[in-house]
């Protein structure tokens, strides 16, 4: 099927990008997401130093990781910011709605 | 307003993360992204590695890069799958709708 010719707007899959963009410290949102480039899993930066100021390795993975082996990944840090802005127009959008009528 | 307790389904700005997960390169989604962890740009594992052999920078913002310097960058595959299935399962229900009736 030729998905790339599809001229709808695509929302994605709420849960998915969800999880995908979440801490696996905090569970929440990234907040300036930092990556390990020896294993590639991501974490927000105070999360990760605090956690590597106790244990120096990977939470996840258990691969060895000092703090001056972290680097910024910038590209989730916009993502985070795309889904909570469409997020944030969405709820606006179902606050600004007239009510539904009451029940009888 | 209190978006956290937001308790609709979110769809994401397709525009948006369709920006997002696309590569500066051949400006089509990502396929195997890396990171450059000195700038935190990202590009295509192939892309990149092209370029680098032409010129060590990054091509966006030219800070010197030599190809050990990258990194996989494996969140990017896994929102560009996420992305890519959300959008196959839109264009298939779209599909299999019946088809509007013909204008008479
Ligand atoms: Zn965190
Ligand atoms: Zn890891
Ligand atoms: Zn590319
Ligand atoms: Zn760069």
């Amino acid at each position: 099927m030729p998905v790339s010719g599809c001229p709808l707007p695509v929302p994605l899959s709420p849960q998915d990008v969800d999880d995908l963009l979440r801490c696996g410290i905090c569970f929440d949102y990234f907040s300036i997401a930092v990556i390990i480039p020896q294993c590639s899993h991501n974490y927000c930066s105070l999360c990760i130093r605090k956690f590597l100021s106790y244990k120096t390795q990977c939470p996840t993975c258990c691969v060895a990781v000092s703090e001056s082996d972290l680097r910024n990944n910038r590209a989730l840090d916009d993502l985070v910011k795309s889904f909570n802005s469409a997020r944030r127009q969405l709820c606006q959008l179902a606050l600004d709605a007239p009510a539904p009528p009451a029940p009888p």
